[in-house]
């Protein structure tokens, strides 16, 4: 039975988050990419998705894999097909035959995840669903200088929202960026896996450190203190996008 | 009586262009921003606008002037409360009291525009409101040696829609320049003045170029031709954003 690979992105704005809520009427992408998925492969199918995003996040990167029963598009036409029945606000980037043993999911080895900051100083119409808007100056240095002590290997209990149990709240975080053009700031965090609100509230308490509300060095301490309640508030769903997922070679070749 | 130019930015998505058209049922820019205007006024406001923009087109630069008859809010709280019963698709960047002379379109020197392609292979639907997408690798290099010939003081019938009468057809196109970031391309126009459709029809032209249609050497052709049949279609409104209007020192004087 083919396993298939497929990369969406979205604009998250008008719908509840990523994941299927069976049962609800809550309109999701998943929900939603079922459905035209199963209009053109003539069966129902069920996806698997690497990521559940909030509610307003975006993607530009998320992956699902789905083993179809009959015979479906080939991969290399599937993209087009469903970016001709899909809304506009979902698109298919790429599709691709991959191991039986593929899983959206449990196969994935890193994520990135993007957020916007906009930090002019008044509000600019087009940008407030992809962004979030800061209108006091921030200061970038002091920003790198409090992300470095998080990149690692460690326990992000103090960047998590309770809700969801876990096995564990170590992560690994490869890397984050922070990058400026013009008036938008980019925050670009690379790691095994994210908690539950975890890139948000790391935004949000890079922010705090860049508006001067924290010191650099306090970064450390909130993490160290491993207490949800110590960490910067998770800023909006908007500025926040799914950027990347990636996979070992061997989960890929089938 | 005082005289004050407001600054303006907006997301024309949902709206049918600047220009207010009183009699019809059509919300615009203008009759919504008069309308909270006018409230906070506690007074009936009209508006003079800079510049018609088309439906779906966007904004962060346009320029308003308006002679309050009573009393109103100093101009330095004024962008703060209009931010405040102004919708989020619309809002106001400085305000500030000019010269009695001044007039939004008539002291206006200058403008600028800028056409906004997504040249990604796939659509972003995170990007479909505010950019036009082109799936063909642009080129660039082709592009900017076709928009060269149109830099200067010359008749742009060839880049212009029939529908309002006009005096002359001549503008002075001070500058064109085309840029890259990643996979979105920016063609920045900055004029004395802007034809009806000419920045989309310009864009529309110079696209042509990049994908190889037309040879950079045939827009100097079709500019000479002077036949709006010849140039290129025009884009759509949605990559369109007027950037920013000049005016002169003498006329921002009070």
């Amino acid at each position: 039975m083919a396993n298939i690979k497929v990369t969406i992105a979205y604009d998250g704005t008008n719908y509840h988050g990523f994941q299927e809520q069976r049962g609800t009427r809550f309109k999701t992408i998943q929900g939603v990419f079922e459905e035209k998925l199963s209009w053109l492969a003539k069966e129902e199918i069920r996806v698997i998705g690497a990521s559940r995003t909030d509610s307003g996040v975006h993607a530009r990167g998320m992956v699902v894999n789905f083993k179809p029963g009959g015979l479906l598009i080939p991969p290399e036409r599937l993209t087009y097909a469903l970016n001709g029945v899909l809304p506009q606000d979902i698109s298919a980037l790429k599709a691709k035959k991959v191991s039986a043993a593929f899983h959206a999911r449990f196969s994935a080895v890193a994520k990135t995840y993007r957020y916007v900051i906009y930090n002019g100083k008044m509000p600019l119409p087009y940008l407030r669903l992809y962004s979030y808007h800061v209108h006091r100056a921030l200061d970038i240095g002091a920003m790198r200088e409090g992300a470095r002590c998080l990149i690692g290997r460690q326990d992000f209990s103090s960047f998590r929202a309770l809700g969801t149990p876990v096995k564990t709240t170590v992560r690994n975080l490869f890397d984050i960026k922070i990058s400026k053009m013009c008036e938008l700031i980019y925050i670009d965090m690379r790691a095994d896996g994210f908690l539950y609100h975890m890139a948000r509230m790391i935004a949000g308490t890079l922010i705090q450190v860049g508006m001067g509300k924290l010191k650099p060095h306090q970064v450390a301490e909130i993490l160290a203190g491993c207490d949800n309640m110590m960490g910067g508030p998770a800023v909006p769903a908007r500025g926040l996008f799914l950027i990347n997922i990636e996979y070992p070679a061997h989960a890929l070749v089938c």
